[in-house]
């Protein structure tokens, strides 16, 4: 966004009247500049999770309006089979987050990341083979970061099935020992988001436990 | 968003204080309010499709920051196998264009849709089962809806490979007359869009074909 500076004519007015008018510009002006901070931070900013009186995350509404970063196709970090149907993953992310991350490689506090579970059908309409994504959700899980409320590493999961309201996962789940011991980046899976891996390569922010695991490959 | 510089000229002014502070404030008011409007207006605007001085579609360059509608995993509408590689297709539409069609359930002219082809990982990092996406782009194809270009009927595909400009996709090809006959909504395939397939069933907008072909189902 750009501000353009105005221009000004004062041509023969009175010691007061400039005085005023200057007065009510510099007002005028900063009146603008305010709108226009407001604009810019507004659409950086990282917009924080929000909780429940009693503590439970609530699932942004919005967040299919997010940034989006992959879908995964009946993706398992278990050695035991897969359940019976098959199912896509979506993942996003806010885009305030998003923006910072691109900008440094890392996430800010209050990032929160959106993975939704869908049915995946194979027949319908004109499709023939492979599968396409179905409207009916089978379940959210939220990842957030925020450091004062999850002082342990920062972060913390949250579980929603038909729910707009969660609890969160205990910590004893296997979830957090596995993104704490493997996650690219910061308890994070970068390494399955296509468009940020490279960024955070780049950027140096891969962690010591993922480069000595991908050596290893 | 834009600021419109404001011009000043009002020299030789005396005993008017009251009425120029009106003005003052006046405009202060306006070009404030000419911020905050024209700011509202860039955010729901469909942003156009940009052409080449010789017709080639520019890839949009910030297309991964647009809103996405679904991802498909292997889908093909042609009976005879599918190549010896797995696939992922991500959807993402302009903004602009998917708010109009939340609130109305069509596209608006100037609609541009990408569709962005990722290879599937399978066994990397801590995967064991199931599929992710690659950081290598295979091909994009763009979709946009330009009346005034496209009389026919108001769409044209374009093909990218690696380069950021593509030329239209010849008419006589098999996608125009498939989603002419088979598309949901206008064109597009609409059944295969989770969010967007609610819609246009609330708004009333799905195809007679579309209909009718769901219906022998």
């Amino acid at each position: 966004m750009m501000l353009q500076p105005t221009a000004w004519n004062r041509g023969g007015v009175s010691g007061i009247l400039k005085a005023m008018k200057t007065q009510l510009i510099a007002l005028a002006v900063l009146a603008c500049l305010s709108t226009a901070a407001s604009s810019d931070t507004a659409e950086n900013a990282v917009r924080a999770p929000a909780y429940s009186e009693d503590g439970r995350l609530l699932l942004p509404e919005n967040y299919r309006e997010w940034i989006y970063l992959t879908s995964g196709f009946d993706m398992s970090y278990s050695a035991v089979a897969v359940p019976g149907h098959h199912m896509f993953d979506n993942v996003f992310v806010e885009p305030g987050a998003y923006k910072s991350f691109v900008a440094t490689g890392k996430w800010p506090d209050k990032t929160v990341l959106v993975l939704e579970v869908r049915g995946a059908k194979d027949k319908g309409s004109i499709n023939k083979h492979g599968n396409y994504q179905d409207s009916e959700v089978m379940g959210r899980e939220v990842h957030v970061k925020d450091t004062s409320r999850f002082p342990e590493n920062g972060w913390a999961f949250f579980g929603f099935d038909s729910g707009t309201s969660a609890k969160m996962t205990p910590r004893t789940a296997d979830c957090y020992s596995c993104h704490a011991d493997h996650a690219a980046v910061d308890n994070t899976f970068v390494q399955f988001y296509p468009t940020l891996l490279p960024i955070a390569t780049e950027k140096g922010t891969l962690s010591a436990a993922y480069k000595a695991e991908s050596a290893k490959n």
